[in-house]
């Protein structure tokens, strides 16, 4: 696809741009190194928070996810802690010595979630607010974009145009499952949106393996998946108590489930494009 | 559907619930009207709004759509007059006596918009942003939800019920096609779900057979089947010069024949559910 | 769309072809007549199909539906009466002077079911079925291709193109719903098709909003938004004890309702293109 | 899952049921082998097959496919060589001493086909051809079930089911791409359903990435996918010239491209649960 014809003139991959590779924290995502996210759904509670936080750190993970203003489909269904969630991010974060990404879920929102944050997350329900990309543009942290579970790659590319040409060019795509006709998992997981990512852009691209598939049994697998076809990250979900989890329960992966996890992967990625750092690997052998 | 089992307590019908009646401007939304908006997708020039708004009143329509916020795909496309384009709405509306209706793309963007709009219309992209949601539950204005493009009648009803919850009963859902892997046409116009939500709920709903197929030659036949399937109103997009629209051009009604479906619209009334007002009636034959 | 241009030469629409209407038993389709199935899902037992075949020649219709064979996902159910189902058929017919429609579920079994059929229905799991396409081509029966619920109307106007290549002109679409992610209805029925349909080629189009919604109380709002739209005909499931019935009970009208429904659809009808035929009006009436 | 609430009792996974192995001509799909199949999407010619096996077989690869009767479609688009095809697919079985897979695309087709296959393959557009499925359970081969474009993964069980029942307990799965709104590339490869067909069933199951994805530039990026998350085997289309390919060029390997990743599957089947066996690595080596 020539430069010129491409609907998307600065996420577009040509011969004389490299690939982008974002540096936060000591981690970097797009280039050799296998880029880790992991923690709950939601922030729950000081001591939920707290012991994800030890064992996301304890398996070698750079950065913490936690949701602290949730969008959630039922107004009755639990919608974060809020202001109160992002300042227990920030004590772990201070504890751990953990990156932090969450979601801010609306323009309205950004200025109150952006000093607790490393890397901005936009979620699914939010691609395709254009009002709020431009906005997103102009801040100077790294923004995590979700794909819209109805977005076609073109347009998630498209959004990601946006937050470029308004002059933040550290953009993390996140591949995170489509909605289909089949409901047996609870996203389709698109690991082609990955392959061909790779081919049409030169962002850098982690996968969500919790949402895209909203069970945890299948999570493993297809984590190993997303690996070996190329994505530069994971982002996973992990709760110490998931069957008590407040949201998304089901997806997510236990303490000792995820620890074994890196393990895996670890050995994996010894044969693919992207390793774990070294202290990642220190840890997971530890 | 029993009451105490729906997610959406507020949004449901049950035996004690009325049929809500929105009124706004002389007309309602949800009674035995058939109410119509109609305008262009995208308000471009005073010149071009003036002469379509002059058209609309003619073809004794109470209320004129335009887009002043445009949520486009791509940056590089038009994205609306913004400031301007309100302005000019404003005074369309007080030449001819016609009601406005535009988006609110975002939360930040809503006092901007609040003093030149009749009615508040969150578009398809947004329908999932809760925050806002939430917001919009504490104007005082009618909201027409339209419904996300990914969105199932269930979290229709729930994004519906955010609103309803937040203390603003004036809810108007609009039903303007879904994504489905047919593309033929730009969305798949879903006239089952408005059946099904006349019986889930006591929201009235309106129909957009513009957006919902993308294509001026059937939005007709369409806005035909969504009155016969019993909606209580449609919302069209008309142009003066189609052909040159800064967007939508090809799903837009040149003003003849406009002018001839709101005749069809007319007779065909006659044997379903809802009438023009007789305000509108006389217009049609003059 | 230009002649030379379209993948289906001889299913499309140009200035030098005239609409094709079937004519079979007395009745036409694509004409001015609004054609009108109605039957069982599957042919159950003597009594019900009777009991059903007579109340349907009540209510004014020409043609009979039930199913001999029939294609279920599992296994485990009820699988048709098969050779005694078609023997019923003719008799129910016999009786009553009704038209048939059965579904032919593969070529192996066209030769069983031609005598007992006045139109042979192919049915949506079969509509890719391309070898069994060109034997039908060759037969000397009306063919009613029902849409594949996966299909593109190109692809289903391309799969009409194998039968009439082979040399069978009477071929009817019927658009019976397709499958998409929501699910709140059995299936998303696509009347855009309908009118796309009318556009792009010259064949006629019956709806079938049984399958299409596979929701009872829905299906006569559908009905109207389908001939409001400009379909030729309709296909509706009727049971004389729809509780009971060993398949698609949740989508069949009772007698009752299906009664009522033909009233409806006759005053409907006065202000739409097509009429009933004035045999059917006479019944209804009576 | 409990057994006994499964709709799919033969095709579950039970505690009681050992996973099933399918052997034929030296290798086994669902045991410790990376069951590989490449060749043609059709049949072509004779020196296009010859080159092409002979490439497939110096690559260590056991398997050759290739359509004889090919579902196109257009009626206008090449429709297989028919019987020569299968001639031709003889005689190169012969010559290298590869097992053959091809499609039959109709019951009436099956006696034509049998002799000359080793597996009979199921395409997409088959999958829910019911009587089709039961006639194949009375067989004595091997069947690859492709997953129907528009199936979920109960009903593709479920597919699996009526050919178990019938008698015929060698079933393997094929994974080959799902139709979702997003035509980025031609089909969705749903990884996720491997995952999920593993905890499910005890039937092997393979993945099709070239019909998955349409795409050569990404079949083998998720060739490895497919193999990380667990798939019993791949089945590649390779081309000895994919630019004058008949059909599916597109989506068709070079030979040079196969044989690459061939090599790399090695490497990569080094650390996942299957590996490539002896002969097949002896080959890639030389």
């Amino acid at each position: 696809m020539a430069e010129l014809n491409t609907p998307y003139r600065l996420a577009s991959k040509t011969p004389d741009k490299q690939q982008t590779v974002v540096t936060v924290r000591n981690s970097t995502i797009g280039g050799n190194e296998l880029f880790m996210i992991a923690g709950p759904c939601a922030v729950e509670s000081e001591r939920q928070l707290f012991e994800i936080a030890g064992a996301v750190h304890a398996a070698g993970v750079p950065f913490l996810r936690g949701g602290a203003f949730k969008p959630r489909t039922s107004p009755y269904n639990f919608q974060g802690l809020e202001k109160e969630g992002l300042r227990l991010l920030k004590q772990a974060s201070d504890t751990y010595g953990l990156g932090i990404i969450t979601e801010v879920m609306d323009f309205s929102l950004l200025d109150l979630v952006y000093p607790y944050t490393d890397i901005i997350q936009v979620g699914s329900r939010n691609m395709k607010n254009y009002h709020f990309l431009k906005e997103l543009g102009k801040t100077d942290k790294p923004i995590l974009l979700k794909r819209g579970m109805d977005a076609t790659v073109d347009e998630w590319l498209l959004a990601a145009e946006y937050i470029l040409l308004g002059g933040n060019d550290q953009v993390i795509l996140c591949e995170r499952g489509i909605r289909t006709f089949d409901q047996s998992l609870r996203n389709t997981l698109d690991l082609g949106s990955v392959a061909l990512v790779k081919e049409l852009s030169h962002l850098p691209i982690v996968v969500d393996p919790s949402q895209g598939t909203g069970k945890r049994s299948v999570v493993g697998a297809m984590s190993k998946a997303a690996v070996a076809v190329g994505a530069d990250g994971l982002m996973i979900e992990v709760h110490n108590d998931p069957d008590s989890a407040l949201s998304d329960g089901p997806q997510s992966l236990s303490l000792d489930q995820f620890r074994k996890l890196m393990k895996e992967l670890a050995v994996l990625s010894t044969v693919t494009g992207k390793r774990f750092k070294s202290k990642t690997l220190e840890m997971i052998d530890a």
